[in-house]
């Protein structure tokens, strides 16, 4: 088995709304050092949606650190005490306004292992019922439906730029 | 058009080695206030390898931040200067030991739009010639050569847990 890095020490430099930053100094495999930036972030959940006929729904949204409107899937942080099972039925809800009458998660995964633990827990939400929107007060979000020609479209085309939506998308029409 | 957040003030918490903290400031389209913390972070590069035989030459390190082994795609750092197709064959080089003969854009994506402007250019690489393998001083890994059965199956069991290495596996198996 090989080895891993072993912190040493870190540094807790900024402690955030939704994220925190360590520098830690690391031991290496072959006993030399090296320091590690780390952006601490919860979990987070996204939500491949489907609809009775196969399309799925998506958001799109401003994002500010990317300086553009994205089309994601449903998707939001789990908070504290929650399950990640209800942060994505709770997503639902608040996003594009319907409750799942089923949901199975499908994989989860780092979004950036280089410099950030932050993972994604993915689900699959189908037999959804309609529920009254409810969106957190600084959420300015848009609901596209979309048929399956419509995404392979647009992942092929680059209209989708978001990761987590990208594998989302390619894990679904691959089923 | 839907309007974006406005940049009202910005205020630069750590300027580091490989990202930058920023805590911004913004203008929500209703006229209402938020902050926004943003990692900055250089647009980094992944690559499909593909070998003469649909094998794909994955690679296996220590990922500090996730606090595992992770199986992913070649990838890294576009450095100051630099194409991303330069760092697509530097990186193949130095991690897998190939020159390609041929190499392509797939797609290009955000990784953690909420948090951070990271950007994956990912590219599509074949006709390989071995070349000598040149890691960096502090990289540590191994080498995977996969087929595509054996990518589905890591990809479905959740064994492959890094976001890019899922949409780059399943755009590839997409075709």
């Amino acid at each position: 088995m090989p080895q891993g890095e072993e912190k040493i020490s870190g540094n807790l430099i900024y402690r955030g709304r939704i994220l925190n930053l360590r520098v830690d100094s690391v031991k290496l495999p072959d006993g030399g050092r090296a320091m590690r930036e780390v952006v601490e972030h919860a979990p987070a959940v996204g939500v491949v949606s489907e609809a009775e006929n196969g399309d799925l729904f998506l958001v799109r949204q401003f994002r500010y650190p990317a300086g553009e409107f994205l089309l994601e899937i449903p998707a939001g942080i789990v908070e504290p005490g929650e399950k990640a099972a209800e942060t994505a039925a709770r997503e639902l809800q608040e996003e594009i306004g319907f409750i799942p009458g089923e949901l199975n998660e499908v994989t989860r995964f780092y979004t950036s292992p280089g410099f950030s633990n932050e993972l994604i827990i993915l689900f699959h939400a189908r037999d959804l019922a309609h529920s009254p929107r409810e969106c957190d007060g600084d959420e300015f979000m848009d609901v596209v439906r979309l048929s399956r020609d419509q995404l392979k479209d647009l992942a092929e085309s680059g209209e989708i730029r978001d990761s987590k939506t990208l594998t989302a998308i390619y894990w679904y029409l691959s089923r």
